[in-house]
């Protein structure tokens, strides 16, 4: 007879799916009271932990399982990303209902296998426990050459503005997917950026490392809302024009702006640059292309502490954040 | 008018408790996408993660929020005492309703920056969600000098059992608590030690700096449980004196006896020792005293992969597992 599966049991079946994926970096992996990581010498470690929760961020009827682990890790490593940094490892804290535990649950492993992968991010550990909402919490440990990381605190007024790939686009698939029948199929590149979202490791690693990126963050609850985060951080304000932030395609010009002024989850990067340095970014961004992301001049940074939009007939008026926010709602 | 409380608003309100505790180590608090950093040179980094939910490990009807806070660090710190290392920084995962993000938030964070000073580990970051019942993940890092870490696999045949403290008080006090009207006064030790469980940091790095453990856990989920996870990880099994297991006091023989095997949450610490060390330790346990904490020989390790419990007429039965597990119940 089939036993319901216990802690161990579960436990036991994640890491068959990570066993091959244990590196030299970790010491030792899953199953001891805690993970042993090696940090290399002349690098800081960089920490962070994202929530995932059912009902918040994913909706089960709707996200395939396998997008839902993809995403979890992508979207955490994106703050690596943002730092200028590189991934290491990550712990997984996943809270299930008992009827997960299966089919669910492999489905789920997989994708997360898949990014485990694709992010050279191996699991080191992790915790278990029943509810009844699926519940994960993701912490990723990375790496960075000591003095490199790139702060959400260094923009100057002067510094231009500049994002990676369009804005708007993950929102616009989450749209579509909501009106699909069912679980989500990725039948566009909308739909696909919305479950599969690619954190921008290379190029946070190359803006960090040529200390091109005077401050940066990843855009990971809309424009407005990020924009503002760096410009507090930095105690700076910054003006944008509307007309040169890239938004989704395929949409009226007005939705499609306002979905690249508020929309969340594309985790492309935000960051600005010294206007000494704006030369040297153009010309390595044309001679290693970063497989084809374009970077978008979207404004600068001002001293007055405020974040204002210009509008195409020249009006300025003050953008408000207006992401997303799971205190607010929008 | 008093606005409703934004994500911004809560990080600010969390990062106002802790902002005396940002120490050294870290280049960086909360704030940014990430924290950063230093590693100590010649130490390798422990990474470790908790659960700590609403109905699973805490009811909200009976535990003082200050207590949820206190408890939820100490726990997953107590992860880093059983790898023999020092905690260093956490990074907290918060989802709460709407309702509780003023008054039992700061009644929260007052335990939690409690414990957060004591045990020496600060809040290096985080995550904040909303969410119908209390969610809390807890990521604790911490160091321990490279190839000290006392590992639950080490455990050979021959090597004896020790246990720190007593077992069962913490499920003793659970029980008493739930009997009490309201929320949970600590009016004795054992509902205290439910409430304010102490992580023995001391004693575990002491044990792995004199490499007197071959192997260590933390006992977390009860004896049963925990002791057949070292066992698991040693390829060994067990035998154990029910009359030498400390239980708790104030209780009819039977039943203390039952909590001592299988009551969860005392964090105490269940370590093996090579025979040859066995003077070693007790001479250096009555030299330093560890604040008078008790060390009692529980048992001793075989070949065997069974755990097996001597009885007082001196029948040998097999211990099944019979701790807390989330995904079975008791």
């Amino acid at each position: 007879m089939k036993q319901r599966e216990d802690e161990n049991g579960l436990v036991a079946r994640i890491g068959r799916y990570f066993k091959s994926a244990q590196v030299q970096s970790l010491g030792l992996g899953i199953g001891d009271d805690a993970a042993l990581f090696q940090p290399l010498r002349g690098r800081q470690t960089i920490l962070t932990c994202d929530w995932f929760l059912e009902g918040s961020h994913f909706l089960r009827d709707k996200h395939p399982a396998e997008a839902v682990g993809w995403k979890c890790l992508a979207r955490a490593v994106s703050d690596i990303a943002a730092m200028g940094g590189e991934p290491r490892c990550f712990l997984l804290s996943l809270a299930l209902p008992d009827q997960l535990t299966q089919k669910w649950l492999d489905e789920f492993l997989r994708g997360l296998k898949r990014a485990s992968t694709a992010l050279r991010c191996v699991l080191a550990g992790g915790d278990t426990a029943r509810h009844d909402k699926v519940l994960i919490n993701i912490a990723v440990i990375g790496e960075v050459q000591k003095g490199h990381a790139a702060l959400r605190s260094g923009a100057r007024p002067g510094d231009l503005l500049f994002v990676s790939g369009r804005l708007g686009e993950a929102e616009f698939g989450l749209r579509q997917l909501r009106n699909q029948r069912g679980l989500a199929r990725a039948t566009n590149a909308a739909i696909r950026k919305h479950l599969y979202p690619e954190p921008h490791l290379a190029l946070g690693r190359w803006l960090a490392r040529n200390r091109l990126a005077s401050a940066m963050i990843d855009v990971s609850d809309g424009l407005s809302s990020d924009l503002a985060r760096l410009c507090e951080a930095s105690g700076v304000g910054a003006v944008i024009a509307e007309s040169a932030v890239p938004g989704p395609e395929g949409l009226p010009e007005a939705e499609a702006r306002r979905l690249a002024l508020h929309g969340g989850d594309d985790y492309e990067l935000l960051f600005t640059v010294h206007p000494s340095q704006v030369r040297r970014l153009r010309k390595s961004l044309t001679r290693k292309s970063h497989r084809g992301l374009p970077i978008s001049l979207v404004g600068a940074i001002t001293k007055k502490r405020k974040v204002l939009l210009v509008k195409d007939e020249g009006v300025a008026e003050v953008l408000s954040p207006g992401g997303w926010d799971p205190f607010r709602g929008r």
